[in-house]
């Protein structure tokens, strides 16, 4: 089996490269071929011994594309994108990778497609950004996309044509809308989102962390081993069980921050909690009033998908997969 | 004031030209200047004594969009489409005219508006075939896009589109989702949703007509006049009114075949009814199976957007615009 991963280089793409390498395949089939595709270079994976192609490419080229999918592999991970703050501070650039990108990818297979049969599964990773205020509590999975950022409207064409695509029989195609990653590994970085992260990862490690929002904010979670087991489902999974709407809302966890902060203390105590500093900003606050805070992913819940229940299960996932099991 | 209607030498785009003619202005303003634009030559309005632009222009191609852009419009009607039916015929096709032009529109008056202050009121045509099953009885304003066709995807397409272009300043957008245009004028087409006006339209002449579904099948109306008056009113209201959803379903009339015939039999007599020949052809069932049958369009209704309520008065407005007020 061949496997391509666009955007290979980022958090998700490199977690579910190891993933992939340590099962030795998907859905019981030997992985024996590995595209790896990134705009910076991707690090061949640690202990895989079959055929690897590391790939820096430029995707709004639809040459970069076409050569992709010349290679015909049987199993494409779409997780390229430029994120939400850069898709609004410059226009052009968001819809040129964001949108032009996926639209020569597709293009490009159903070009190779018509040439001599093919038909990959293509799973793509969409955003909780195709949402835009007002929503319910809970957000079902009959609710409009009325995005309120360029990012999010990208996203949400980008699925209008993976849906079209796959009941055309180009590929068959599968978005998964992925909650907020948490606890996110790095370092803190200037993303409205980040302190969801912070709050947890930096005490875990006897730093301090700044909390710009309220202790009641709640909002809608999975951590990273939970995005991969996502994407390998979603590769796995019949696709004629899916249907017509190809595009899922996928389970997460919905917590409040107050939340958040109890998992920590429980885990890793007083300490940690107290390196926590609350530092009101208004700025952040009315962004993250913005976006939504519960989903009722029924769809993906039917099809098997499966996220964490409690802040705990996130947190220690954080310790074993990133900090090898110990806290400070 | 400069009106631009693209796509006007079609039905709609006739009878808005007309309207527009005979207001003698829009929202108060006169009208100085009217460039009218289709793929096929636009003819020029009768009785108009102002500027008038006749063009031929192929708005796939982004050089017609930025001339037409480089006129400044105060509005711009976007009427051009190819049909459903062409449009899942001819995937490329579809794509090209319905999809790119649109945004090569969109793209040109962007520019526009950064070369010198400029920020245009845009009415876009969409329609409810961005509505795909299942949906339920009454479809209201929260619910999704999952169109079934590339039509109904590339009209998706370009409201979200629309309205992120609206929220970034570049143009005042509004999308209208048209229901099913009835009483049609013109001779029978192929089209798949025809029926519906040949079982009034060819009996009001003396003429049969072929109904292919059963009397019971449920379907969404309203007729070309209230479709120029929501152009019309589209083009005039308060946008800020609308809020960042800027696509908004038309209030329509929800009706059988059974109750079209009724009403036809009141207007026009035992006589009128006995034209309609049923020859049931299951294709046909099974595609209008497919589509909307009723909707609650609150947000719309509240914006002051009319539509007919019996369809006794949609057969008086066919009667008096297409027959000078006589039936056979």
């Amino acid at each position: 089996m061949h496997i391509l991963i666009i955007g290979a280089a980022g958090m998700v793409g490199r977690k579910l490269t190891d993933r992939l390498v340590r099962d030795g395949g998907l859905g019981g089939q030997a992985l024996e071929r590995l595209t790896l595709v990134d705009v910076v270079a991707p690090t061949a994976p640690q202990g895989y011994t079959g055929e690897v192609d590391l790939r820096t490419a430029d995707l709004s080229l639809p040459a970069e594309a076409a050569a992709l999918a010349a290679t015909r592999p049987d199993v494409i991970f779409h997780l390229a994108a430029i994120v939400s703050g850069e898709a609004e501070a410059d226009f052009e650039k968001g819809y040129r990778i964001n949108l032009d990108g996926t639209r020569f990818l597709f293009e490009a297979i159903r070009l190779e497609s018509a040439r001599a049969a093919y038909r990959p599964r293509l799973v793509f990773t969409s955003s909780i950004a195709v949402f835009g205020a007002p929503f319910p509590e809970r957000i079902d999975d009959t609710f409009l996309s009325a995005p309120l950022t360029s990012y999010g409207t990208q996203k949400a064409i980008c699925e209008l044509l993976l849906s079209d695509y796959t009941r055309r029989g180009f590929f068959e195609g599968i978005g998964i809308r992925l909650p907020t990653i948490c606890v996110r590994p790095g370092k803190p970085n200037k993303a409205a989102s980040g302190f969801f992260s912070n709050i947890l990862r930096e005490p875990l490690v006897g730093e301090e962390a700044v909390l710009p929002v309220a202790d009641d904010v709640r909002h809608w979670h999975a951590s990273p081993r939970a995005a991969v087991g996502f994407l390998i489902h979603a590769a796995t999974i019949d696709s004629d069980r899916i249907g017509p709407r190809r595009n899922l809302s996928m389970p997460g966890l919905s917590a409040t921050v107050g939340e958040q902060i109890a998992a920590l203390q429980k885990l890793a105590g007083d300490k940690a909690v107290r390196l926590i500093r609350r530092a009101p900003d208004p700025t952040i606050a009315r962004i993250v009033a913005g976006w939504p805070r519960d989903f009722r992913p029924e769809r993906a819940l039917g099809l098997g998908f499966k996220a964490e229940s409690t802040f705990d299960e996130i947190i220690r996932i954080h310790i074993e997969d990133e900090l090898g099991g110990r806290i400070a």
